[in-house]
């Protein structure tokens, strides 16, 4: 009857067959309205199927309002509800760019390696700590997240970098860019621009520019963001990143800094402080954060993506007293709180001190892979490059004074197996930084790393000759 | 000198605490700029310290340009570095309200009973997820949520309520707030208002607002969203819950559901679509979603919030493939991506059908809650109630007709230990449905909510004495 088929070996119940079948015909008008249902017991004779499967499926049809199911009359179909059929979309390909050159060499910036992370702990901590959880902390925990890991949160900033935290004022997020991404519609005002270093992480950025914000670049030489420029630009918040400018990686001088507070101060506005991998300092400790110069001022931004992994969507933001409120409404009804699982095992982590002998495990690792790279570039490149910045952090900014890194330059790499990031790539106002280089090396194997800056070297050699 | 205090039984590395110590009176000005520090070994002797903690401490404060430090010359204090103190803030209490009065009975909504959460099995599940999964998986894995998990998603919805949706459509989410806030971003258009229910779910309905998105509320009676106030009303969305309309319990007819679907064709605009508890029908099968009328038009939202937990942070949207692109970008610069973790656990248990069996023991459970909860409203009020909407979800909507439930009467009931919600708390235009309640019933057990009922009447009473 109308065609109807029954698949039998099918996950959909009979009677959800029948209901779709039958609903779609009423749609696209095969069965008329105000015609007349076949009776359950006939239909079910025609369909070889229980009578109780049709009286389901007219069931589901009547409460949805397809059919009229009055008592002693007959079934029949409702009024007004055909639906024109509409052609859909040609199939577009769903991903335009052709299928990339495998990569040989990957010197991609801002990737941790993810097998230094201590799985077999990691899942013995989860363990204990997803038995030992109580039944609260799978309902709705709140938008500030576990006051035990910001206690631990606050415990560890103290004894790893000086900064004196209250654990009330740590706000958990889903890493630094979500924190960006709150703090922005917390400190924005209508007119006034979020300044950002330029250069600036281009991905950081894009947030800003997503939620449609002007953006007020200021420039970034040697030791960070160039504060004179702030003069007389009224700004709601000033993203900055103090400890190891991204991507220049310059240490912020204490003359700035104070530049920097003094402006915020004067001007009403917040300095964002985003402290992406401090953590990795090869030569002597930590950088202190901004933050403890006026914790009314500045707003620090941390994440467990880079000393961990990515994949535990873990950061924080420690904000003044009076923003908390507002940012309490703004997550709440953006995306609600974090997950608590990976909170209480990284509170436990962070608490049995597994976490700063981790730090410790992979500092050395990336000490070794930044000290391969150094020596792989002096060994191909001789003298006609310097490093810029401080020696810290996953990647190495590297100037070729008289080379050009452009587009060309990055399609010829990839064409050969190699990626490396020209420092334009996080560039507003273009043209400043053409001779400079991101090498991501924290991913990478120190052999890997030796052999890919002689096939870097191979591949400059011949984009030159061309 | 100046004071200066080291505590040898802190975790704050010596170093560090004298690297503090002298920052912060370079900044208050205590040691002055231009000022000569003594020698390592003299203020080591002084301080009864090594002398190599002295030279770290210096180090630090040279490297961020609080002291110059030129070989073969004294270290002096760098200029300018004065930092008025700020007085902070007078502490003003965290929170203005007063301690609640303990409640007695919760009839919150939207609340699932964690304690029936398969815990032991969850555990299980993780353990053995946690142990296959793939390094890459701990590190940037996407935006739009694991393959895995998407294609079982896609298998669930088929199987439950024959919703055919392909797996490169789906995107997971951290929940169905998440999903509605990103669904906002990607449909707003300058200009044209998002379409609500009115009532609307009031945590939904903030989130449209904290974005100042100009929102057009639309009647909602017993059958759900009234179609026709959507005629010659511009949007760039209409936001419904169409399988369980959201407080008031309507199921929402063909001809309406047709009737939308025109609409969204008409105008170019989006029909939003949460299905945020329709697993949980009581007397028949969940209703088909409105989304297989037109995957063109309609954006599909669904959550394992209600379902499972929501600690799991995991719900999705369906996305017709011209949105694909756009979603992609807005998610990577917001949040990124949701942690692989639950992800990989929950296809898992979906794949297993222990989420099919989960489910079917759950609605046991709440319909035996859900008629504990009609059987106590009958033994008290007698007839002088009715129920609005379908059987369906974690909460009742009940009408006493004659009443006022106002912010007097939540007060009353909240002084009394009793939590109830009127269903104008979810209204925008105010003064339509002040006689009706919601009562959330699946997080309480039934002699709860028959103790509950007792004294929910027993406060009513006292109330219409006063």
């Amino acid at each position: 009857m109308w065609g109807i088929e029954l698949q039998r070996d099918s996950e959909v119940p009979l009677k959800r067959q029948l209901y779709m079948a039958l609903s779609e015909r009423i749609l696209n008008g095969t069965i008329q309205a105000g015609e007349a249902l076949p009776s359950t017991r006939g239909l079910a004779q025609e369909l070889k199927i229980s009578r109780n499967t049709v009286v389901e499926a007219y069931d589901m049809l009547a409460v949805e309002g397809f059919i009229l199911n009055r008592p002693g009359s007959v079934t029949r179909v409702a009024e007004g509800l055909i639906l024109e059929k509409q052609t859909p979309p040609a199939e577009s390909p769903r991903d335009g760019r052709p299928a990339p050159v495998p990569l040989l060499a990957d010197f991609r910036t801002g990737h941790p390696d993810l097998r230094l992370f201590p799985r077999y702990l990691w899942q013995q901590l989860l363990k204990r700590t997803l038995q030992e959880m109580p039944d609260a902390h799978l309902g709705y925990t709140g938008p500030q997240g576990l006051p035990r890991l910001r206690e631990e949160i606050a415990a560890h900033l103290l004894r790893s970098k000086g900064l004196s935290a209250n654990p009330e004022d740590i706000f958990i997020t889903a890493g630094a860019t979500h924190a960006l991404n709150l703090v922005a519609d917390l400190l924005y005002e209508e007119g006034k621009p979020i300044c950002t270093e330029d250069p600036c992480n281009r991905g950081m950025l894009q947030t800003l520019l997503n939620k449609g914000y002007p953006v007020n670049p200021i420039p970034v030489d040697k030791l960070g963001v160039q504060t004179e420029y702030l003069q007389d630009r009224p700004s709601c918040a000033v993203y900055v990143t103090p400890s190891h400018q991204f991507p220049l990686g310059g240490v912020l001088p204490a003359s700035r800094r104070t530049a920097l507070i003094r402006y915020a101060r004067e001007q009403s506005s917040y300095i964002v402080e985003d402290d992406y991998d401090s953590e990795f300092r090869y030569y002597g400790d930590p950088v202190a954060p901004l933050y403890a110069m006026d914790p009314e001022r500045v707003i620090h931004i941390g994440t467990f993506s880079k000393v961990l992994i990515p994949a535990l969507r873990i950061g924080y933001v420690i904000l003044p007293g009076k923003l908390h409120q507002r940012w309490r409404g703004l997550r709440t009804h953006s995306d609600v709180q974090n997950p608590p699982f990976e909170q209480a095992v990284l509170a436990e982590f962070l608490h049995s001190r597994k976490f700063d002998r981790h730090i410790r495990t992979v500092k050395k690792h990336y000490g070794e892979r930044r000290q391969a790279l150094l020596t792989a570039l002096k060994a191909h490149f001789g003298d006609t490059w310097r490093v810029w910045g401080d020696a810290s952090g996953l990647h190495l900014a590297v100037q070729f004074p008289g080379m050009k890194f452009d587009e060309a330059f990055v399609k010829h790499c990839i064409s050969h197996g190699i990626r490396v990031t020209p420092v334009e790539y996080h560039c507003i106002h273009k043209g400043n930084h053409v001779d400079k280089l991101l090498f991501g090396y924290g991913h990478l194997e120190p052999e890997d790393i030796v052999k890919g800056v002689a096939m870097f070297h191979e591949v400059v050699m011949r984009f030159q000759g061309e």
